[in-house]
């Protein structure tokens, strides 16, 4: 069993649940998936990141204790508490930014990345090194939840076409909120590269863990 | 359609086929096998590597004309003309350490490496950097034929052991000749950590693609 730790603060189990309904049609993974309190907006500065980080070691713990829980992953780009996490349980802690990342290496020397904040999520910047080609965001978006207005699926695919344009031979999202909207689905119509989606590379490390 | 290249020569159909069947069983890829001429010892040093070179790109090149694959896989994990096959085909090519070791990286901060020679690949030392814990090959092993013989496999399941022994959290194969002899599902039985298979990841990386 996989717990899917949510960095977004939600009440709306359809919303909360998104996650793991792909885990559970991609990829046959059971898993459970819990949010932070009280952070409505989710992580989209270092200051939100700093406050989210505590809360996400609390779960981790939680989850494994009392869920019972064989890995964790944070599905948040920023990979906020990744590295602190795994000092605390014993299962595997995978960070959504870290997995997406090294995917998108597995078939891309050009990665186009696309996040919701002005600049690329550090650790994703670390592990592309050189092959990071650009990196953009959806006009007008500045958090996760900007992403579930009406035509910010429209805004996010012409950034896209854009990292295409300067030519990226991938597209990585630096944000789950764009697995939350469906994204990668509609975006395929429109662009003819890879694109890795943050919920799938967790279901890929899942998988490659659970054989 | 995959196109798979092996860079060890062999008039054995079903040795040829192999990695063809683990895509279309594990992945329903649909691929087509060739081996380049004149290597029956396959890759096993610097020199060996040198003469398939021009072999490799020969063939990459013919798969994409004359079978029309979609993209090609150089199944070695030393990545033998990935990057200058590259610059001679329109489709995406990956190489078996490169795959590899960025699957490893999704899941495993110590990396535990198997292969077949005195020395890590070095493309796979590159990518994982300070996430290599180790490197060892089996007794006795120093072609992927060797893996033939009938205690290789044993001897590669004590090999792996010390990895985990000396902290492994993962085990790498370093050599397509491990996923030919079916060796993960052997190890599996004995270790208890997550298993990388070259093929395998292979797969997870064209399934990337090709979504």
């Amino acid at each position: 069993m996989l717990g899917i730790i949510r960095v977004l603060t939600t009440d709306d189990e359809n919303i909360l649940q998104e996650h793991s309904r792909v885990m559970k049609r991609e990829f046959n993974i059971e898993s459970i998936s819990r949010c932070i309190p009280d952070q409505w907006n989710g992580i989209h500065s270092e200051a939100t990141q700093r406050l989210a980080e505590p809360k996400i070691e609390a779960l981790v713990k939680s989850m494994v204790e009392n869920d019972g829980v064989t890995a964790v992953t944070i599905s948040c780009a920023a990979d906020p508490a990744v590295e602190s996490s795994r000092k605390l349980v014993n299962v595997p802690v995978y960070g959504a930014g870290e997995v997406g990342a090294h995917a998108a290496l597995m078939i891309s020397r050009k990665v186009g990345v696309l996040g919701i904040t002005p600049d690329v999520p550090p650790n994703i910047a670390k592990i592309l090194g050189d092959h990071l080609l650009d990196y953009t965001w959806p006009e007008g978006v500045s958090t996760t939840v900007d992403l579930l207005e009406e035509d910010a699926k429209k805004r996010a695919i012409d950034a896209c076409q854009n990292l295409v344009n300067k030519g990226a031979t991938s597209i990585l999202f630096a944000c789950t909120g764009f697995s939350t909207i469906g994204l990668k689905m509609e975006l395929a119509k429109h662009i003819h590269v890879p694109i890795i989606d943050l919920v799938e590379a967790q279901g890929i490390a899942y998988s490659l863990t659970r054989k």
